[in-house]
Formats: structure tokens, C-alpha cells, sequence
């Protein structure tokens, strides 16, 4: 075997210890509030069949999957006219049948179809995994990454869509990250797509009116005018994404402004509703009505979400909305859902940023016993049994070190206390006591240091 | 977009809600029981560059690996010549440069030499990720698996050998699986190859050795006669395959055997010192000294351990050993580790069998409030507020279904009480309360319901 310099694959990341700790401490916070609201998890395997993802995310989207390929003889289904023409697409689909996922909601319409004879409807479903994507690697944008998704599926009741920003509110709470919650629905541009007669460019007109946090409101005006639509549209569709005021004066204006349109009406209604629910309950995070948020993703069909930091400029750190076909590409038509997703990696990035991680005291043992010798550790294991089976997370150096290497090896890894055990401890049947921070020192007895420690 | 039938890749799997509250009992309790010993999480990609993966698990793993498309032009490496002729070997190391991680160990190896500079060694490390392999799929094994592996690298000490074995031990006995531990030492086995002559054979030996729960003894005996070894050594080895009695006497048989072999004697007296240490311990698990035990992978130097269930026949549930060149093939020489890696599908089967699942309640709701329409549910949010706020996981049905489906809904999922708020509960303050259990029903206020449910 050759030396090989290790490296891991661009885009990739190991996690150490403490990146583990703190990724834990989002991870849980999440997985709590899922449970405390009724939502169960399920996992799905890392690989789909690519009939299953393909054609779920655009023509980018499908270039993006990381394919597997095929074991034994990959080439048996490829043309030898394929391969002499060097023919990549038609090759691709020949030597690969699996994909690695490339998010968890095409993979959860999959198992909500596959599974629809054991699952109660509504479904309420969460969702941690690693998702892969074949994207150019570049700061904060990872080829693996985590995402954490949450999901009722089975109801149009506009109470889930109140239960999320619930959950929302309480998650970044509980991580101590002052948020905005932005919401909208894809009925009111749709409405207003209506109303300017180009219900056929919806999707181009939401392409762009989702730029208006990077361009600008006067590039997007530019950009639509170049659609060519009339001018009085135009300052229709500004007086909109400009109109500043609550959320009632949104909705009173939208009411105006769409009426006519049914679907932009009942894209109001809606709202009025949701925003009816908030108001009684207590919300801590920033709610309000964006009529400029569009989101890219074509199967949302109702409310949109989307949620940034207060304090760190970052993008959205989570978001999602409502879909009422997502299944139907499964064969599985009129099943309603919503849903948001968490994005891990960039809420790391903010509680990093804002100082936000608490100390991650449950990664690390809180004793070390120092080893002596031969006599010390035999004596020492008995001792650190007891300790253990009080539930106390303690070990003890393994080797015969110098004593400062032992206590360089119990800073390196923050443990805050050492016990000294030698022989005239054993003869008295006690513990030298270290505190790490301080370098104070008590002798104590094992009932003591139990009492301690606990 | 067409619609497909869905399904998963063959030896894949989906986790629902209930597996995966079971899964978590035993990821939790073994995640639990490694941090209380000082052990600290890590997590390595789920693709690793080909050159960490390949070579190391021998061709038939190599043939295992799961390889991922390059992105983009995956043949632009590929010669006419080889694409022509169909030389798979050379294509595919032309197309695919990056594998699924087919274990934890070589991606740990990786890792410390990667991150050498980082670590503060001994380091006690546990990762608990899935790892893929291309085998054919069969009853209990998958091509997709999670894999426990808990290592101390960097010391020579066997106090590490004496607490994994303690390791182990709570981590069976908090699951309730009676247990056997096997334990023995690849230096024993080499000396015995040595005082018979076969040292150039060592590995064909413990090929054959390592068979004998399977085939027997005398298909074993049978076996080696096939090597062509004298019947005086033949004698030999079945007299220390079939010795029975304690540690201790097994021990001073292989004394005896192995004088003459300065490795056989090493082996002798780290397996007399690790059981001295475990004598002096509380451990519930019966640990053997089986002198028949080998283990197939060649990287083990020295103690070597494997446990099985007491209760289920299924095979190894736990294995590991002591390595002593782990990391010499990513270029960092004479580290010396030991770990032991968890089977979570072998124990899942384990645990169902002896029927030692807990009840799951974490991931159920303890109580669902029912929707009677729309003045209920606005007033029901107040209150579901309430209940969460106390820390109690509830959730509200989310549409104005009828009773008997709200019910079934509760029934399906678990959750043992349903509080009925309609008009009357509305007027007078109060809440009616399903025991979903008994079908008893209880009328109280909310504080009442708070304190009934803590």
C-alpha cells in the first residue's frame, strides 16, 4: 500500500469535537420543539433511485445530482455508438441508476406515496439528514450539508401554517437568535399576475421579483420592464412591492388592488387569517406580511416563509411554504402540505458570529484520574467505577505519563477536574482534588468528591 | 413529468416514526454510555476521495465500494481505447474519483492523520454514522447500515482494552441484552503459528480458525490437515481450540504451549493482565477467554473481541481489537489504537426479539386537542399555547374533521389523552379531558390539566 496524503473531497467537512458539540446543541434544540408539537421523525436512505429525483429540480437542479455508479459490469446497458461519441448524457443514464439525495422533500413525497397505506393523515414529520449537491464548493455552500425539515401533509388547514411559525419562533428562541419571520403567498402574486393579464409569465415574473433583496427594487422594475409589460402594470406591481405599512394595510390594499382575481382574493383571505391566529398568540420573533417575497420554487402554491437573522447578515436561515401537489408526481394526486426547513449549517454560522453556543459541558468528562503506576491504576479503576455508576462522566489516563502530561491532556480537552491518587492517598483512603481553572486543590474523601461532583 | 412508481434502492431502507423512536433508544443509550467514559463525537463525510478508500479492505472490498460519478464531463480521462475495448477497471478509476464510505475505521485513520496537530492524544473518539457497501442484500444485511465505533488511538495502554470491555458491558446492560464477551489475542495466535512453524501462514491459519463457529471443529481440524501441517502440530492446535476451563487455566495452558514464542508470551501476558483488571471489576456481562476466536481483518495486533447475544442466535453484535499500524498507511507510523464497533441492526433485531423495546412516549404527542370548528380552534391555540409553554408536547387536530376521525387520528398515533373543549368547556372555563386508554373522562380547569399531565 502507497502513502497516501489524506484529504477529504472539496466541498466536504469533517466535524470534530467541538463542532459536534455545538452542531448538537442546534440539532437538539430543533429535534425538541419538533417533538413538543406533535411532529415524528422518520429517515430515508441516503440513495434514491434517479427515476425519483430526476426532473424534480430543473435542468440545473438534475446536473447538480451526485449519481452512483452502477456495481459489476456498469457499461452492460451502454451502446458501444454511445461510448465511441463520448455521448455523456445518454451514458450517464446508462452506467448510473442511484442518486445521492438532493434534498429531503422529494425523497419525503416519495415515502409519503410508497407508505401511504401505514401513515395517519395528517402527517406531521420531521426530517435531519445530510443532503448532497454537486455545486461548486464556495464560502457558507458545502457539497454535503444538513438539513432539518418539518412537514404536516394531509390537511389545507391554515393551522399548520401557524403551528410553523410557531415552531419557528420557538426554535431560534431557544437558540437566543433575534429573528424576522417574512411571510407571503404565491395566491397574491398570482393574483396579481392576473390582474396585469400575465397569468402565463407568473414564472418569470416570480424569478424575478425573488431578486429584489439582491438587485433592488428599481433593477427588478427594469428587468420587468424589459418583459415588456404596459407601464400602468408596472406601477401596479411597484405600488405593491414598495407599500409599506402593517400587515392589515397590506392585506386592505391587496384587497383592492386584486380585486377581480379569485385566486388573489383567496390568497388574501388567507393571510387575514393567518395573521388573525398570530395576533392571539404570543410570537417573540418579527412577523410581517413581505409582498415581495416570491421563493424560487415552483411547488409552492400557497404561503411562503421566509426567515433572517436580525443580526447577522447571512440570507434566509429557514424557510419553506405551502404545496398542494408535491406528491402528485408519485402518483399520488390532492394531497396538501407545508412545510419549512432548517438550514443548519448557516445557523451555525449566526449563533458563531452572535457568540450565541453555550458551553458544551456534556462532550467532556468531568474528571481525569492521573495515573501513577501499575498499583495506582488498579487502585484508580475501582475508584473511577464508583464514580461512573453515580453517573458522573469521568476517565482516566491510560498511560504512565509525567503528570504534566496528563494535566496538559485534561486542559486540552477542558475537563475542569483531576484527581490525584497516589500512595499516600491509597494509604488514607482519599483523593487529591484539582480544580483545572483555579489550580486549587482539596483532599477529599470518595463520598466527597461524589458529593462534588454531582 | 411522467409518473413514477416509487420505490427505494434494493438494500435500502426507510425508518417511519416507530423504528426510528426504537433506533434512537439504542443510538441514545450507546451515545450516553460513550460520553461517560470520556469518549467524544466525531463525524467524517459520507464520500471519501477513491485513494482513502481503496486497498483497504482487500479486492472483494474494493469491488464493495460504492463509486460516484465524476460531475460534468466524467469521460474527459477516459482513453477511446479503454472506452472501445469496454476495460471497466480502467474506466471506472477514469470516471470516479470520490466512494461512499464503506466503514468507519479507514475514514478515522484519515481523520487523525489529516487532523494530527488538532488532536490531543490518546484520543477517545466514537462516531456513529452509515456506512454503504455494494453487497448482494440479504435477510439482515443491508447495502446501507449504521456502524457505532468507539477508538482510543495513541496509547499502548490496555487499561483501554479493560474499558471498552466495561463499555460494552453498561451498554448491554442498560439495553437489557444478556451478553457473552469473547475475548482473544492475535499475538496468541501468532505464537501458536510460530512454535508449529507457520509463521508465513498466519493469515490462512486465522482464515481457517476464524470459521469455527460455522463449520465446527472438525471441518476446521479438516482444513488445516489441507495445509499440509504435521499431525503433531495438528494435535496442537485442536488441543488449544477445544481447552476448556477459566481464563486462569487457559492462560497457564498457553504458558506452556507458547514457551519458546516471545509474541505468543506478549499475547499471554496482556491477556493475563486484562483479565487481572476485569477480576477486580463490577461487570454483568460474561467474558470469555476463547481461544478459537480470530477475526477476519488483518489490520488486528493484539487483543481481539466479539459478543454475542445470550438469548438470540444472530451472530456478533459487537467486535473489535487493538491495531497497531492503523494510520501507517496515510503516513503516520507506530500509533497504536483500540476500539470496538456496535452493530445498530443486529441489535434492533436483538431487542425486537427479546421483546426490550421501551415504550417511545418521546416522540408521541401526550395529548391531542380536538377541533370542533372555528371559535373552538381559535380558542384551543390559547390554551395549546399554554400547555407547550409548561413543557408538555401536545398538538391540535388541524381541520374540523369529525369526532370519531379526530379520535382515530389520537388512536393511530399514540397519544394517550384528548381534551374536548367545545361550546360548554368554552363558557365555563373548563376543559374535558379522554383518557384514551380507559375511555374515562375528566372535566377540569386548565391548571388542573397542567398539573395532570407534568
Amino acid at each position: 500500500m502507497s502513502k497516501t496524503k489524506p484529504s477529504i473531497p472539496k466541498g466536504t467537512r469533517d466535524f470534530g469535537p467541538e463542532e459536534m458539540g455545538r452542531r448538537e446543541h442546534i440539532f437538539s434544540t430543533i429535534r425538541k420543539v419538533f417533538y413538543k408539537y406533535g411532529y415524528q421523525p422518520i429517515e430515508t436512505p441516503a440513495m434514491e433511485t434517479l427515476s425519483t429525483l430526476l426532473g424534480k429540480y430543473g435542468d440545473e437542479g438534475d446536473k447538480l445530482l451526485f449519481r452512483i455508479l452502477n456495481s459489476g459490469d456498469f457499461l452492460s446497458s451502454a451502446t458501444d455508438g454511445d461510448l465511441q461519441d463520448r455521448n455523456l448524457r445518454p451514458l450517464s443514464d446508462a452506467i448510473t441508476d442511484k442518486g445521492l439525495r438532493y434534498d429531503l422533500t422529494v425523497p419525503f413525497a416519495r415515502y409519503v406515496v410508497q407508505h401511504q397505506n401505514e401513515i395517519t393523515f395528517p402527517f406531521k414529520r420531521f426530517q435531519i439528514q445530510p443532503v448532497w449537491r454537486a455545486d461548486r464548493p464556495q464560502k457558507g455552500r458545502y457539497r454535503e450539508f444538513y438539513q432539518c425539515d418539518v412537514d404536516v401533509i394531509g390537511s389545507t388547514s391554515l393551522l399548520s401554517e401557524v403551528e410553523l411559525i410557531q415552531v419557528i419562533d420557538e426554535v431560534f428562541h431557544r437558540l437566543e437568535v433575534a429573528i424576522e419571520i417574512k411571510m407571503n403567498n404565491r395566491k397574491v402574486l398570482s393574483g396579481l399576475a392576473e390582474v396585469i393579464g400575465e397569468r402565463d409569465r407568473f414564472s418569470d415574473l416570480t424569478v424575478i421579483i425573488d431578486k429584489i433583496e439582491k438587485i433592488g427594487i428599481d433593477r427588478v422594475m427594469t428587468e420587468l420592464k424589459d418583459l415588456e409589460i404596459a407601464p400602468k402594470y408596472l406601477e401596479q406591481i411597484r405600488s405593491v412591492l414598495t407599500f409599506s405599512g402593517g400587515p392589515q394595510d397590506k392585506l386592505k390594499f391587496l384587497e383592492e388592488i386584486l380585486d377581480g382575481s379569485s385566486i388573489g382574493i383567496q390568497g388574501v383571505k388567507e393571510m387575514t387569517m393567518i395573521f388573525n391566529y398570530l395576533q392571539d398568540l404570543d410570537v417573540n420573533a418579527t412577523v410581517i406580511f413581505d409582498m415581495s417575497l416570491a421563493r424560487g420554487l415552483n411547488y409552492y402554491t400557497g404561503a411562503i416563509i421566509e426567515v433572517v437573522s436580525k443580526d447577522v447578515q447571512i440570507g434566509s436561515i429557514c424557510g419553506g411554504g405551502r404545496y398542494d401537489d408535491l406528491t402528485g408526481v408519485f402518483g399520488l394526486e390532492n394531497i396538501s402540505g407545508v412545510g419549512v426547513s432548517f438550514g443548519a449549517d448557516r445557523i451555525y454560522d449566526v449563533l458563531h458570529q452572535t457568540n450565541r453556543f453555550p458551553n458544551t459541558k456534556k462532550s467532556v468528562s468531568s474528571l481525569l484520574l492521573v495515573n501513577f503506576g501499575e498499583a495506582e491504576e488498579k487502585y484508580s479503576l475501582k475508584l473511577l467505577q464508583h464514580i461512573r455508576q453515580a453517573g458522573i462522566s469521568a476517565e482516566i489516563y491510560p498511560d504512565h505519563a509525567k503528570l504534566k502530561k496528563q494535566l496538559a491532556y485534561a486542559n486540552a480537552k477542558n475537563i475542569p477536574h483531576v484527581a490525584l491518587v497516589g500512595a499516600s492517598e491509597m494509604e488514607e483512603g482519599k483523593i487529591t482534588l484539582k480544580m483545572m481553572h483555579s489550580g486549587e486543590q482539596k483532599i477529599m474523601t470518595l463520598e466527597e468528591l461524589l458529593q462534588f461532583l454531582a
